[in-house]
């Protein structure tokens, strides 16, 4: 089979049967739930700069719509749904089926909603995911600005392992089967968890909110920024996986520079966030205090750090 | 100036001047209206692909906003805002400046609503506009299903005219200044008009609707197909400029298969549409049919036209 397929055909084959009722009309339309807001986020994914080009399209997919998602995690909004903008250089049936059955089964496992549109064109590999979310109309909304000296600041899960992972893929030399750390890292790179309980958990409760895609010293550097606070890291607290000390003996490195963990980082009262919130570990690695809007570690100002992901 | 300009700096510098007040936060966050339906679409284009990579930036930006309206306009949809996500090959502070500074212009004269948010990247040169628009909560949507046996067929404005635009833009010799007729061809390409207004006086008057990217013969195809209904046109009645008129000898083959005219085309009751509805003005060009889903011209079954645009 080949480019022969159409727009509208591959439309018809592997998104519709995944997508709203509406699909293929000019716009996706829902209804407004009463006495709520709209949170509206996207996020664009170019091969061999976001992802590898080679990958599983059923990967690329779910990470593209997992990485979308934390940014509804981040905001405590509830999903509505998604949009999805898809490059694809050939119309290739097996690719393009691997990618919607990949795109279905992380909208289910991460309760995303429904497909509600998107366009299809050719050109270099990218995918560009809008997620469509909720929140309470009168709900405060978590700000990066929002942190205030004498929080303690607090993270999800654990970091560093999608840097293991991306380490890992970029590995030189593939040495065979991935063992069970190994696929531990390798998961977290590819089905990052987008913190949606957490965040809807943490209204009423943290006051500024992030989360984690370039690294935690480069992201916690902009709430530090915004804020106009100094955030002091206790590099001894952070959580790190024992998958992650089987890969590196400097595992605090990539736990405070690797990207793409999308755990959530957060500031709030001191002991107001308990260990593990709705199933999820919270831990408290440091805290705000007046002065230079700048990330200390053991004193030290700390840059984004070298493995942190910089756009430009 | 290089590459040493960050993303957050970008965005303060050139987009959050242009952007709502929580422009830079994980999510943009807008209040449902009342009574309302949310309509969204996502529309990506690429350079090389949808637009010479060389263009103005600013005409890049107007252009990928103006088409993705256009999709608003064929729901009935009033604008509420948009997101952009931009893929850059690098961070040049006047590209960019003359890109953000198109995009509000664009905002403006196509009363878009604000830019709620966006996402920047490092990647071939591409922009995908993400809208968002309003509909009354009870008002019938435009669906392609919905043209019915003895509706009559109706466009807005003139056709073929950005198909002629694109003509003069890829001649190979340049031919000095452009005059009058080749500028305002040139301009029907760059800045295409989302019938905005029309689609929404549409409501309760026009059954199906779609805005015509691809071309005539093609858009009207798939609204044939939809409705399970033959379309037959007039050629004789299609709407054709004067400009158009001086660029070549055959206008009807560019108004039946160019492509971006970003016109209306809808079917209606014979007589339910004035000449001219809401200043633009709106032209019989056939009728609607029980028989096999084509498109008829002078009896003759029409392809998708060799001038119109396949994505695959």
């Amino acid at each position: 089979m080949s480019d022969s397929l159409g727009e509208f055909e591959i439309i018809r084959r592997y998104f519709a049967p995944i997508g709203a009722a509406d699909i293929g009309e000019d716009c996706a339309v829902l209804d407004c739930p009463a006495d709520r807001r709209i949170a509206l986020s996207i996020d664009a994914q170019l091969a061999d700069v976001h992802f590898p080009a080679a990958a599983e399209p059923a990967a690329i997919a779910g990470r593209a719509l997992r990485c979308a998602l934390s940014d509804l995690a981040a905001e405590g909004a509830r999903p509505l749904g998604f949009l999805v903008a898809l490059s694809v250089p050939r119309a290739e049936p097996s690719w393009l089926e691997s990618f919607a059955a990949g795109l279905a089964d992380s909208a289910r496992q991460c309760t995303a909603g429904a497909l509600l549109g998107g366009d299809l064109t050719r050109g270099s590999l990218a995918v560009t995911v809008q997620v469509l979310g909720e929140l309470p109309l009168h709900s405060p909304r978590f700000v990066r600005s929002a942190a205030r000296a004498g929080d303690a600041l607090y993270v999800s899960g654990t970091l560093g392992d999608a840097a293991g992972g991306l380490q890992l893929l970029q590995a030189a030399e593939p040495t065979g089967d991935p063992v069970a750390w190994q696929r531990e890292l390798l998961s977290r790179y590819w089905r990052p968890e987008p913190r949606l309980a957490l965040g809807q958990a943490l209204r009423g409760v943290a006051h500024a909110v992030i989360d984690l895609s370039d690294g935690l010293l480069a992201d916690l550097g902009q709430l530090a920024r915004a804020s106009n606070v100094c955030c002091e890291l206790d590099s001894a607290k952070l959580p790190i996986s024992t998958a992650l000390r089987q890969l590196c003996d400097d595992p605090e490195r990539l736990a405070l520079s690797g990207g793409d963990d999308y755990e959530l980082c957060f500031s709030a009262a001191p002991g107001a966030v308990p260990p593990s919130l709705v199933g999820v570990p919270c831990c408290c690695i440091g805290q705000v205090r007046a002065g230079e809007p700048q990330v200390l570690c053991a004193g030290v100002e700390q840059g984004e750090g070298e493995g942190g992901w910089r756009h430009f």
